[in-house]
């Protein structure tokens, strides 16, 4: 190492401490920890400042997202668009500098700070980089070679999300992934002997990773950089680097929770600076010589992107297919006319489940979007999430597929699924990548999916058995609150398609959504094609499906309920009280429909029942009365189901006739129309 | 082993085809394949089927659900109130043996299914009677000492929950904890290799458990037995008997994924039976020396529950004031008037955080209730969920703590906490495990709170951080979609109580509920007392904060918002508004009420806005419009995000008053009327 590393790992330090101390808000004893490890590696890191879009970019991820005023100082250093003046303004209202990473931020590459999701992403990269290398390298032309990078600490080994992802990446064998463990033995109730104490190098190495120790990991720079190289060289294991750090290293009160996660005083600041040679005078200071490093480093990163850019001129010449599917994958476009071969029926067709619906999609879709990449958490043979003649992500030397190879077994991990696809997402190369299990199950990967939303991720959820109407299994397996809470999100499209078209709706919007994810719910048992459904009308979110003159009432429903809601309503038409259908495939769609189509659906003086099988919570946002399942189901066959909590067409029609009795002669305002 | 023991076990594996085929839906092969860990362990069990209930029992808990025809024909051989036509009746309406195991069928002590939930439940009823034992066991008195057993397979090995749940259990050196994993290699995909290839015996020791090896699981019924007691020799470990056995064992498709999840056909049942000896001509057989062996062992349970009953007698008059405590918690009450110590607050008193409010309640009320047990997920300091002077509960030799203490250091763990918490309450004894996190990470503990609420175990989450008034963490940290997915959960009560007589109330319903879980929404600002809140008002779910003569407008408020409400109510009716205000600290205890009194809350004629600095969505069912947060949040300090997003008296009414001008002339109806 140079003689500047010291000055500027003590720079690093020192700016952290200005950061936080000037937000009054914040963690300084993780960053001024690990400013040796993120001095060492953002020295090697294969990036660009210039171009920070760049495919073939090492990716870093710091898992541990309340340490982010080491990756703000690190951007800034590096030459990213990060001022001093952003420094100042962390954690202040519409900085550039929030309180944890966001992916809104240039340079971060994926948001962090709900613990363990890091971690997970960084597989999900290094997935990523696996299939695209896999996919397009070609003998002498090694188009994609980045290396995933991650900083976690005790926090993230704990959370169960990253015990999954650690856990799949070692099976994957993923050598393209390196973590540094911040070993600082510090959480914020104490000491970590408190609730950890199990040997985590034996549980990643279990897990099928190598482990490197670095012993010393505040001072010890050379072994920092060794050990990257020995992880570098590891080509058949994840790598992790198990660094020894003091929190707060250089703080009076180094090495105590104390500096985790509040700002050092003064005093404290000042003493710091004065012990490293800095003028305790000064804030938010970098000197020259410290800046000049960082300029050459970012002088070899522009250096090793321009190569990288005349490497994918030849290989344009030499493989034009594959280099126009890359440009059009990195401008994250859809090929012309793929929707196309999207599935349609008519009322004639066989009744089919909505889950076998969606394995015809996919069928259909995966050779035109190499793009696509995805499985099931265990759950293959149910969720129908595997096309005919797909190739397993797997490593080749198994013999159970190969790393182009676009179908994963995530194992019976659903949270790391979720937080894996996020991973993917964020790699870039309009990945979309999909997940299957069941609906229910959805929720224990709620986190993911919460960052999937909050990051703007298109992943896709294939989330099948939907319903009661799983049938046997029960009430532990049958969803009720699901839906309520996936629409309670923001930037959330939760569909519930009815039929074949719908399905096919539901996968366009989803497939062609850059920012918002997608859940789709699905049916274990067949669902008829229904008459006047469409692509076209689906894809606006909620539609009326027979419109019919003189409505009394409209019956609001969704997936299997829909079939249910016409039968109901041709019984109560043929009983003088003409009875409109709508679906609703997806509230988030709808709700960004204009105010004019959504009223000429839900249009003032005519009553609203929602039909839906499970919670009514969220539904009076359209609906007048709800037809649903306020409680926990059961387990039985699914008919016998349906007949006991009254989903049937006479007890829907006996009820949507006491609506109407309810609301003759009053006045019925729409449940859209909204003061303000 | 004697003679009978092979008969024994393969009347188990032929019993459970039967029970699956006739149901025509079910797992047989796990039941097939774990048959003889069942018969041994079930052969030594210390239960009592005559007296479920007994509190020193030791536990059973399948977490691998999907094998409960295991379970049904072991209760049924044991003497519990399964009978041959329940088992006959597996999967079908209203039966006792459901799809997977519920806790209402007696015998069985933990409803799973869910994958990973129920060895992590297991380390709960560990955990509980390591506490009970360690606060009631006298010299010569031994009250409890009863074990903790549970069945896992490779599903909840790959489930983060139990992960973080097994890794806790071996730092807390649970040596009455013994878990037998079912290794037999096969998922719902197929082999364990496509997706699960660690080294689960390196890694459950890195935990700090002893594992045991049995190569034979299928027929060496001895080394079972042996591992047994080399597992209950371990004072100071959690145990695992890692068990070689092949899924669907006799079957025609043993060993394959085909005996998974799908009944055996008709002549693999037939070939069975005849191989072992069976007739194949009967099904739903037992004969007379398999049940004349359990008979034995049942009267074996019944006098070690007789030599109990006589020590409790005898520990009754030594140790009176115990005893009376013990027989009060098994009776599920609290003690008498251990409500009278609530804190009650008047307008003025000083604002607090309700974080704050609610350390203060855990601080009055622990010692006169022993069976409070709780912690947090390393956020002690912000959940401030440790009153002063609580012991650590913590493995005694490390001088952290001892069993008896009552604060669990749960680490970064949110979901395994939450699983935990429903194994301490489903322990009995009346023990109401708490646990504290931010609110947005309850999320991740989503698939733990759904099955508090299925199982009605009543354990409390102390929740804070509760909006965006936590200001600089920023969008990652704060709750938007959280209240409407818990509120949209059956029997789960989420408070979110506005001032120190709110949260006195919150406790005070949630410490009384026997059979409903909660979760107490709480800031981290602080938040004014409020002017006519109580205790008793609050308990009611929601209430007229300030009755007002001829209101045109009432604003319903939760938490931080109700003292904003009634800012802008003030200075609305001081502009010819009246507006009343309504504080809702609980939709599901306000769901409760009569009819008429809710219809008195919020009656017809007057219009209801929302006031909630998260999602609306739910809110429609009390009011019409809402003053809402509908999108992530941001990161800057909390004032200037009330700001930003219009939670201001001003903007407020401004909002009112339109909802006001919009409802002027028209037909008001109440949101709680409905026409069925």
């Amino acid at each position: 190492m140079s003689d500047i590393t010291t000055k500027a790992v003590n720079t690093i330090r020192v700016l952290a401490a200005d950061v936080v101390a000037k937000a009054n808000s914040g963690h300084p004893g993780a960053p001024m920890g690990m400013a040796p490890a993120a001095h060492v590696l953002f020295s090697q890191l294969k990036t660009n400042p210039k171009n920070p879009e760049w495919i073939n970019r090492d990716r870093f991820v710091l898992s541990n997202g309340h340490a982010v005023a080491l990756l703000y100082v690190m951007l800034h250093l590096s030459g990213y668009p990060i001022s001093m003046e952003d420094l100042k303004q962390f954690r202040q209202l519409d900085s550039k500098t929030p309180g944890h990473p966001e992916s809104e931020t240039v340079g971060v590459d994926v948001t962090t700070g709900p613990l363990g999701q890091g971690i997970s992403n960084a597989v999900g990269l290094a997935i990523a980089q696996a299939n695209f290398g896999a996919t397009y390298n070609k003998p002498g032309y090694t188009i994609s070679n980045n290396y995933t990078y991650t900083f976690f600490g005790d926090g993230c080994m704990m959370e169960g999300v990253a015990s999954e992802a650690a856990s799949l990446a070692g099976h994957l064998q993923l050598g393209n992934l390196i973590a540094f463990y911040d070993d600082n033995k510090i959480s914020i109730d104490g000491s970590t002997n408190m609730a950890f104490t199990e040997d985590v190098s034996k549980r990643l190495e279990s897990y099928g990773w190598e482990v490197i120790e670095v012993k010393d990991a505040d001072t010890d720079f050379d072994a920092l950089a060794l050990a990257i190289e020995k992880a570098k060289s590891n080509k058949n294991q994840p790598s992790c680097i198990r660094m020894s750090t003091t929190i707060g290293y250089g703080s009076l009160k180094q090495g105590t929770a104390g500096v985790h996660g509040s700002p050092l005083k003064a005093d404290d600041i000042a003493q710091l600076k004065e012990k490293w040679g800095f003028d305790p005078a000064k804030s938010f200071n970098v000197e020259d010589d410290v800046y000049d490093y960082w300029k050459s480093v970012a002088a070899r990163g522009e250096e090793e992107n321009r190569k990288w850019d005349s490497l994918f001129e030849a290989y344009s010449k030499e493989y034009p297919k594959e280099a126009e599917e890359i440009k059009r994958r990195v401008s994250y476009k859809l090929p012309q006319g793929w929707e196309k071969v999207l599935p349609t029926y008519t009322k004639d067709d066989k009744p089919l489940a909505s889950r076998k619906l969606s394995e015809i999609v996919l069928g259909k879709i995966e050779e035109s979007l190499p793009e696509l990449i995805g499985g099931s958490a265990d759950l293959t043979p149910s969720n129908l999430t595997r096309w005919g003649g797909a190739v397993d992500f797997q490593p080749p030397q198994t013999g159970l597929g190969d790393y182009a190879g676009r179908y994963i077994r995530f194992g019976v991990r659903e949270h790391g699924m979720g937080a894996i696809m996020n991973g993917i997402a964020a790699y870039g190369a309009n990945y979309k990548p999909y997940g299957g299990t069941f609906l229910n199950f959805v929720s224990y990967a709620a986190g993911a999916v919460r960052l999937s939303a909050l990051s703007g991720h298109p992943v896709i959820w294939v989330a099948t058995h939907d319903s009661i109407g799983l049938g046997e299994d029960g009430p532990t397996h049958q969803p009720i609150e699901t839906l309520a809470h996936f629409r309670a999100t923001p930037n959330l499209m939760v569909w519930r398609p009815a039929d074949g078209n719908e399905v096919s709706a539901a996968y366009k919007v989803a497939l062609e959504s850059l920012a918002t994810p997608s859940i789709i719910a699905l049916t274990r048992q067949n669902l008829p094609q229904l008459e006047n459904s469409s692509i076209e009308k689906a894809t606006k979110g909620g539609y009326i499906l027979n419109d019919i003159d003189n409505a009394k009432l409209i019956i609001a429903a969704t997936g299997s309920e829909v079939s249910l809601a016409v039968e109901a309503a041709d019984k109560l038409t043929s009983e003088g009280i003409p009875t409109k259908v709508v679906s609703v495939p997806d509230f988030y769609t709808f709700d960004k429909q204009s105010h004019e189509y959504k009223m000429s659906v839900f249009p003032h003086g005519i009553p609203v029942v929602s039909l839906e099988v499970m919670s009514s919570f969220g539904w009076s946002k359209y609906a007048h009365a709800h037809i649903s399942l306020d409680r926990f189901g059961a387990s039985a066959p699914a008919d016998k189901l349906f007949e006991k909590f009254g989903f049937t067409k006479d007890v829907v029609a006996d009820k949507a006739k006491k609506v109407v009795s309810y609301y003759a002669g009053k006045e019925v305002l729409s449940q859209l129309e909204t003061p303000f």
